[in-house]
């Protein structure tokens, strides 16, 4: 149990957003205008730990953050599929099978706890601090391995049914096309992410062993098959970006992740695409085409967001 | 102007619905529970028409309905793309472009006028008294010549930032798939739809010239070029909405339109594709794909809605 020694602390409530990564586990205490004030960072526990490894280790972070915080609240973002009840179905990192990750930690903390999708956390710090800000209608999309996303609808981040809104990278979109390990063929990821970019890359003549941010780094120094790559992955990109403005008409398409810190070699191409692709251009104004505006913490700070937006009790 | 033999008209509010098709205009008084009270019927004027016949055709309706309903308010449903503030920016059918319906007619009946797409008001006639009744997540998905569709988030029918969400027909699912009128290939509607039910029937030997009721007879006799048919475009259709599944997490897709009422011969092939392609299906709830609950008159129902939701002034 944290918060006993209250005298050391600021007495305006902190909170806390958390970060279940892949590799890392990032916890923090940020401020309202999304910076972060303290930061506490560890490994993420291995699939072949318990459940409750990974949960002891986001406990000892938040106490860690306690020591110096009124902590008021925590947020936690964590890939995978999170039920609108902050049961995680499943997540691809870790051991987690329909884990009440929400209500363990809530007990576990005796604090408010809620949790959502990662992408869904870094879609709300855009959407509060970054580049959607003041945006009601958007789409997030954070490009990795794989492709994460999240709609924003009204101002709020949608999570659907059962909260498995976003999940925009096992669309197909090439009829038995690339086979993905989801286990069909022709998912969206497969064309246009972390994964695709190297495939391209290599396709296009890349040195064997090539990985992503060389191919970045090349595509700078103008080498053609990393030029290439680029093309391939940014017109995928927005071939697909243009199909879900067709469905969901954003004002502003925000795109994060590892491989949005290519910037323009990869937007230059997605939007060339999404205007040959989005039909009736000529009655719309067309959805802008956008890199994130939070770095890599945006997960954590829009976790603590989430944890700050909590209807109380 | 309306309204002004009050004596013989009952005195609760009545709520008008004007669905402006391709061939015909609808309006009529309908009831809370989506009764149709009494209706009127006129022809579309044609493309060739200055825009203000249509309108015209659409005041004399309402004003006929106010003969001997006290009308309270109207609402519009009208194929095209119609903005926030009620301009049909372009309409497939008449010759409105930038067209601003919704002021125009609200200066000319004296009346609250509230315009919207026909995809929109048949989904909020589901809504309310049809198949999505009572679900707060749900995609309305309207079979045609072409597929129109409406997105239903937080119980509310969405439509994005310019009125434009739902446009589900262009999206691309076939790269250099068959080419559309739209002027891109491989849109989903060239691949479940009426058209593409009548191509898919004579690529599997259909005799010359049958048109699409033809091939919902033939199935339902057994006819196995029509079974074939119905297969490949309620494939297409499940292949579809599992991506749009993927992207709102729906918990009921609707599927309405004259094709529709091919029933299970569309449905059974479309939720097996749907079950085939959605991801994570073991670690979700499968959202139900239904047919629709309200008839040809949806767009109708759902437009006096509309205005019935209207905020007043």
């Amino acid at each position: 149990m944290i918060g006993h020694d209250i005298g050391r602390k600021p007495d305006t409530a902190a909170w806390v957003g958390v970060d279940v990564g892949g590799t890392k586990i990032l916890a923090g205490v940020v401020a309202v205008d999304g910076s972060v004030v303290e930061v506490v960072h560890a490994e993420t526990p291995s699939r072949s730990d318990a459940p409750h490894v990974v949960e002891d280790t986001i406990v000892r972070a938040v106490q860690r953050l306690g020591v110096r915080h009124a902590v008021a609240g925590v947020g936690v973002g964590a890939a995978g599929f999170v039920g609108l009840d902050g049961v995680v179905r499943f997540a691809p990192h870790v051991s987690w099978r329909d884990e009440p990750l929400q209500q363990r930690l809530t007990e576990r903390l005796g604090l408010p706890v809620r949790v959502d999708n990662d992408a869904n956390t870094t879609a709300l710090a855009e959407l509060t601090v970054g580049a959607a800000r003041g945006v009601r209608e958007a789409l997030c999309i954070t490009l990795g391995t794989g492709i994460g996303g999240a709609v924003v609808m009204g101002g709020e981040v949608r999570r659907g049914f059962q909260g498995l809104a976003g999940e925009f990278g096992h669309m197909q979109v090439v009829p038995d096309g690339e086979p993905c390990p989801c286990g069909q063929r022709g998912c969206w990821e497969q064309y246009s992410s972390g994964t695709a970019l190297r495939r391209a890359a290599l396709a296009h003549g890349a040195p064997d062993g090539t990985a992503g941010p060389q191919v970045t780094a090349a595509a700078r120094s103008g080498d053609d098959w990393a030029l290439r790559a680029f093309d391939d992955v940014g017109t995928w990109l927005g071939v697909g970006v243009a199909g879900l403005c067709s469905a969901l008409d954003p004002e502003v398409v925000v795109i994060g992740g590892g491989l949005s810190a290519a910037g323009e070699l990869l937007l230059e191409p997605a939007r060339r695409a999404l205007v040959a692709k989005l039909p009736g251009r000529e009655h719309r104004t067309m959805p802008r085409l956008v890199g994130a505006g939070c770095g890599p913490e945006a997960g954590m700070v829009g976790a603590a967001e989430l944890a700050r937006r909590a209807p109380a009790g």
